[in-house]
């Protein structure tokens, strides 16, 4: 049994490792931190957890967690992986983090988009960007992955059998992404997020400078061989859990088709059991994957236009956070990858 | 391995149970009902899952199923359990119908309140309905057990502790429930049940006549020891699942207090894995049991007007038809109560 | 042309109030106070309201708002009204105060529910509680007006016919009552309200001690003649807009039909132009009401339990609060009941 | 008064069509089409209507329609504009077509679309495309308009001044789009529209071949005076009513600023009263023009990939269809371009 602690339990993102993590055969959960609720049971953050044998929530403690722990998930926030993943690691642990600290290589970029400087920058060429089904075995040998963002996510395994298999034209990919609102966390009170403002309403936001635009244009330029700058649009969806994207680009070959593309993917991600292609026709729906590990891709070739439409669902708690994060884990284990995660998605 | 069968496996109660059978490890889903997909992969109903290792949907045919299941669960519809439970008695099989044909003991009853006369009437007697919570032993020896309602089972399941404690007058009782819209069901599509219809509205539909009603009544003037009449009013919700029923009663005793029926309660559902009783001040949301089989009570005795007020929160499709189902199958096999179903909640 | 001024028109009712007046042939809006939005225009607050003429928002002045007003409608917080009323009043102005300050006429009884003192006390009797239906001489009469809670409102309407006829047996009152989430307000910002958490659940709150109860009781009391003590239970619904009050009291007579509670409705709400009673067998929905000042009643008389079952649906942000201010207004400045609020409500 | 017949008044577009007119001071109506309530209130099939004072529903018949009324303003489906349009324009009424019979200006791309040959082919050149604020002085002196497509009309509200001041590579268009369900209209009744199947959920449809993709390119063609071909991807939110847009285009031009898109759409758009161009910075959100006529654009020019992005707010029921209806009967009879219009949006 692998002992995991988990950092910001009382978060949607934790709340989601621990929902995953009771359900997982090869993992413990010996540790949960919130500042918040220390001393407290975790049913007092979610009442959701009412009836399950969970740990007591403590404060952060580097002794106590390494005493306990063979591996620790950090969901809490942005600038808490760095200072305590050196840490971690240097007691032999293991870490994943789903923040974003270790998921760009240029500590500049880092700084451009996060606003503070990065403390921890000899560990940002060992971090793996934790994508799974396209860095499995760095990720097997890795002590430190790096989560990436649910946009981002949804947008590299979208696009990446196109670019990997150079079939568009890398200078004209558009990203048009849609979310639920749980992305943006519990934490995070204000107007904006009040139940009546986000139901019967959708806009975009964060237009051409959301965080996720790096990480997907460094992973996409790393497996395209050659620098992708792309537009990045994120929008709000009044629902509470999942992402679509979808993403277009120029044809690179003279002939194409839908089938052919159906026929690409289903190579591409053969062996990868969380990578559902649809048949020609079908699209992806967020309910699809709701409360899942799943993600469900859609092809379309328009020939009048020449352009590939691709789109993605996942669940951007599953997928897109809690669960890409223990699919790492497994893999960081040798626990088989699909472990605590086949469960299928919660429909209607 | 219990080898089960669903009948209607491409309704939405079908899918669930199928849902909670894929993470159950004493059951194997050996056989899939639905004629409307015959031939076809449960995954053309319902994407949700595709990734899942299912058999294909049939056209039912008892011999086929007498043949690989030892039990069946039932989910299409009203009128169908009273044609297929006598066969599958017959060759030995067990049976839970979820839909209403074997919760009602007088047939006159059946006929008054579903409009047609019931077939299986010497079966009426047998049939355990099955709450579990309050017949885990005659379940546990039962060849039929009916699953009840799912506003029945939240309404018996928050007034059961005080009508066998005999705290309040049965002539009082005023049971106002509200439901989520998944209880419809995925057949009767109507211009009522449209998005657009249900988004941003909530109403009472079938007031003072719902067939959920004679089942309540029964149970409790079982439980009670003399008969019950009472007013159900069930309403819709603009949400997928969930049930809150408010039930309102006068006491019977002179004095009584909020922290004297929160531990009457725990007492009478101690060992009773999946009825949280909150604590005092506390109220269950649907949204915490959601996806999953638990039930969560509040409690509060208003000491002005003299009357409890019990509010209790299940998932329609969890408690209140598929887990509860699976709870009853696990008891009816000798299979541990909690097999399969403590998954958490799906939150947010 | 009567000059209105709005406090807390960056509020959800104080927007709501100035949608109405901007359609209002008879009034011209010459104020908005808002501390926050200060200096800038309404639709810093609310974009909907680009596009149209407003006046810019000011931090309250009563010598501007003398100068520049007939009537205040003061929307912005209890406690608030009982400090600028006697000044206006003072001047020769008219006030609807939309929050609780002037709703109870025992002064105790505001202290032991909101929990300060009353600073205005003398202004308690003089103040009409302003159910336009119930009280439209009075108010015609008025100075100062208190505009019913929004529960309170759909609870009176529901019952005021049982009551003055006296049909019903007063001790026996329960009012179930569900409202969508606007009611909560823009300013409470808690994790409480957040979309997530408020989407896809429903529960109870403030179970026998909401503050709308005394209020209920006090104009029932007076209505009936004799003190009423009840049940009142509020619940959220995952919705913007609507309230829908499921009213339960025992039958004070020996015979009752449905139609005869239809007629007798009718006949007491004749005249009434923004109250529907429902024909038999039809049932409110809030959804029919949105966005409107309108009213609709459902009636049964359950012959089995001899109770009376009333459904009522408003809009909450309506008839429960702008709306029913303007109908007052309108009152107070003998202007049509109706002008402005007959603009029927927006479906789907 | 202009008197007005709507055809198709118990579906969503026709009903929100009598509830603009209803407000409207220049306009009467005085007939009312509707098979499905022939004889009976508008109100039972949209009991929101109660309390209004409205002509009873009737079969359609053009003599008696002939008789009273100057204009129709057909709503009910693709089809009914061609066959009663030349009988309307005989008899000398004037017609708003709300579908799509009359958008396209080429019979064979609307045979190609519509699946049907179109039978009034000779007007297709006089109907003027319906765009009130592109069109003015055509649509002053039509007999005929065409309402554009919802998707249409904000796609082309969004794209209008980039295209018509040659500001973008008319090759680069990319259109995607994001719409409530109201849209699918009342009477397409199927399991993919159920409450349960949509909430929750996000998805794109009908991807590469939506129809309105060849009246959005026709529209642009002509603005740009060069062929326009382009993507447009249609997808359905959770939502009731709303479009957002979001469009992407390379620009045509060395430099370029948001601030500049910012300027020149103000200047393009001026004395267009519906038409809200944001500040920089700022994004639209459905929420902000529900229940209204207004279209909100938001402007972002990307310097790292040197792509504009528009994003374009509407109500899909509003400036998608009955509001932007009525806008072109207003122009067709001389009537201020806002009356009956101006009512500010439903917020929250």
């Amino acid at each position: 049994m692998v002992r995991v602690g988990v950092i910001g339990a009382s978060g949607y993102a934790g709340a989601e490792v621990v929902r995953y993590l009771l359900g997982h055969p090869g993992v413990e959960i010996t540790y949960l931190a919130s500042d918040t609720f220390e001393g407290r049971p975790l049913s007092d953050a979610f009442p959701c957890f009412l009836g399950q044998n969970l740990p007591l929530c403590r404060k952060w403690d580097i002794d106590v967690a390494a005493d306990k722990v063979d591996a620790i998930i950090q969901t809490r926030k942005n600038g808490l992986g760095m200072k305590v993943a050196p840490e971690l690691l240097a007691r032999g642990k293991k870490v994943v983090d789903v923040p974003a600290d270790f998921r760009l290589k240029d500590a500049n970029l880092y700084k451009q988009f996060y606003g503070t400087e990065h403390s921890a920058t000899d560990l940002l060429q060992e971090a793996v960007y934790g994508v799974s089904e396209l860095r499995e075995s760095e990720i097997a040998k890795a002590r430190l992955v790096a989560n990436p963002g649910c946009y981002a996510i949804s947008s590299i395994l979208a696009l990446a059998p196109l670019v990997v298999r150079k079939l568009i034209d890398l200078n004209t990919i558009v990203i048009d992404s849609k979310s639920g609102v749980s992305g943006a966390g519990r934490s995070g009170v204000d107007t904006a997020s009040l139940f009546c403002e986000i139901n019967e309403g959708f806009r975009a936001y964060a237009v051409a400078r959301h965080r996720h635009t790096p990480e997907i244009e460094q992973e996409l330029s790393f497996l395209g061989g050659a620098p992708v700058t792309l537009n990045f649009t994120p929008h709000l969806v009044p629902m509470n859990r999942g992402i679509l994207t979808t993403a277009y680009a120029n044809a690179a070959r003279e002939t194409l088709s839908t089938a052919e593309l159906v026929a690409l993917y289903r190579e591409f991600y053969e062996g990868k059991p969380f990578v559902v292609v649809l048949d020609e026709g079908a699209q992806p729906n967020t309910k699809n994957v709701f409360g899942s590990n799943f993600c469900h891709i859609g092809l379309v070739f328009d020939q009048r236009t020449r352009r590939v439409i691709v789109t993605c669902a996942i669940d951007n708690m599953g997928k897109g956070a809690a669960g890409g994060a223990i699919q790492n884990l497994n893999l960081m284990f040798g626990l088989p990858e699909t472990q605590g995660l086949m469960t299928a998605p919660v429909f209607p």
